[in-house]
């Protein structure tokens, strides 16, 4: 696999992300995700509490807001989380990217393998409830708000349209398994020539 | 693969057709697409030109409308062709369906593995062009023309939206190529078990 770059977007709870670890493993090439938080807090001078905030969130609290007097503070960390993933880019031969709207952010390289994973609901709930140790009153409220965020956070920062096959080489639901979907996209990407 | 049926709805110039048969020959199972435009003229007593027309648009035409008393011909169509395609679920233990809204008149049977494949839209252009023999004086606008028709009629006839990846098990983007396309989608719904 040549100069590959797989990007992952992924519905919550749908265990996107252990399949991209899954994925970075059978390929043998790094896998960037939380790594991209820390480097864009290094990037943009915010802690990496406040960059893992705003990446998912399309506006941050006020009083970042008020201090500021340039861009939003939202739109400052997204673009030194692009930076970030160009920088990764064009440093690394081959990686798995998850999140961070990569898919966006690299739209314009072709050697770029666009996937996103989702599965129904219920499945998600269940998985949040019983594998990811999160703790909610209701759980299938809270995923439905951090998919909420998700979606909001990606639709305001592309041109793209949160979920929609066009803008994918690779939709998978992840109810076949995280492994098996694993499989499926190392097959798929390696043939992505 | 026991009981498998696979739908698969392809935006026009996807090659979706020719993956369909590719897939049915991989997997050793029979193949429906243009056999549900004769089984529904059968079943609805109108001609198979006629059925054709009515299956990628919402309306037909006014002649034939003025003559019905009762529900819209496109309707009765959608309805004959609907029944046709529970009809070969309940008959074959596996099979690939091409088109008919096949996923979303299976939608309550969970051995359907649904499929959406669609490619840039300069691809499907080249590809009608080159390879489907169709004559026209603006592929580009041809193929968006071919394009509308099956998105209204997908979106009038279910609840689903055209392209949207959650509705899918599997979605792909043909520039992979028509034989990997095959290859994965044939992989993928073998594990779904």
């Amino acid at each position: 696999m040549n100069n590959r770059i797989i990007t992952i977007n992924r519905e919550y709870g749908s265990g996107g992300r252990i399949i991209g670890k899954l994925l970075s493993e059978k390929l043998g090439i790094p896998y960037y995700d939380k790594e991209i938080i820390s480097l864009t807090a290094k990037k943009s001078g915010f802690t990496e509490d406040f960059v893992k905030e705003a990446s998912e969130k399309k506006t941050v609290s006020l009083l970042y807001s008020l201090y500021m007097t340039s861009l939003p503070v939202s739109d400052q960390i997204f673009l030194a989380q692009s930076q970030v993933i160009k920088d990764i880019s064009e440093n690394e031969e081959s990686c798995v990217i998850v999140g961070g709207c990569a898919d966006y952010v690299l739209r314009e390289l072709n050697c770029c393998f666009k996937v996103f994973i989702h599965a129904p609901l219920e499945e998600r709930v269940r998985r949040v409830r019983e594998e990811y140790g999160e703790t909610a009153d209701d759980y299938r409220n809270y995923v439905i708000k951090q998919d909420k965020r998700r979606v909001t956070y990606y639709n305001y920062f592309t041109q793209n349209k949160w979920g929609h096959a066009n803008d994918y080489n690779l939709t998978i639901d992840s109810s076949l398994g995280l492994e098996n979907c694993a499989e499926i996209i190392a097959e798929a990407a390696k043939r992505n020539n």
